[in-house]
């Protein structure tokens, strides 16, 4: 199983992606996450669709993706040759207790603590492959809540989404 | 026009996301950004959405987004009370005589350059409203392509999206 991004330049924003939507859950494509956002031009969009699959299932997705109306261009990003990102807000409990543990982690990981009340700390991080074992570890501190923007991703270099 | 951000918590990932998609799609609702990721529980996800109206849209949206299938709660995020981010990966044109503005400019948004090539210079920024100023700074140096997140929330102090 390899993991595989793709990018799908969009016209329009929320009619496509109801379509992108709509097409997963006919197919039953099982794909890990999805982002959608403005690009430069505001008349066009683009969507990062993150997967685990084989080369088959790699093709079947980007072929069903490109029969979508709107959908301008769609190009797999190789692991090695893109730039790739998330950004997770997690909220813990705040402990006095654990709570200078809790800052050497987020100091290591170069995360930032941006809410702080009595009862609970809430943590800004983005990256990629360390995202999960930060959040394996705050959970025995007492995770109360999280919300993952999911995986965005811009080839390495000069090229762009635009080209063919 | 009120500035508004709710979440939904939901059951299953992309089926639940092709129906708040296609609901969007229906009824017109025009909203301006939509993630979707995994929480703490990866029995369920979370749907972050922001859009500008005023506050009748406001109640519509909330009351379609409680009746469809799988949506376990929905809560409307006030902007005062909650931490709001959106992560952007911007790629501009690498040249020398603009390199030190551009790197300047980063610093002083707390912008990372995450990619550097002969060409091109792929930058990393996190926040909220600094976003909009950045993109618009780095339009004069020449982007060539953008990634957006989409914005992500979460309630400030202990309140969390599993109570009602």
């Amino acid at each position: 199983m390899e993991e595989y991004i793709v990018s799908v330049y969009v016209d329009n924003h929320f009619g496509t992606l109801a379509r992108v939507a709509g097409m997963f859950r006919r197919r039953g494509f099982n794909i890990d996450t999805l982002t959608v956002g403005e690009t430069e031009d505001p008349a066009f969009s683009r969507i990062t669709i993150s997967f685990r699959g084989d080369e088959k299932f790699k093709k079947q997705l980007v072929a069903q993706l490109e029969k979508i109306e709107d959908v301008k261009n769609v190009k797999v990003l190789e692991r090695e040759s893109s730039v790739t990102r998330e950004l997770v807000l997690i909220k813990i409990r705040n402990d006095p207790a654990t709570r200078p543990e809790v800052m050497n982690i987020c100091e290591i990981f170069r995360a930032r603590v941006v809410d702080y009340s009595a009862e609970t700390l809430t943590i800004e991080i983005t990256g990629k492959d360390k995202l999960s074992a930060f959040i394996d570890l705050m959970r025995r501190y007492g995770i109360i809540e999280i919300c993952r923007t999911g995986i965005v991703a811009l080839e390495r270099g000069s090229a762009n989404i635009k080209e063919q």
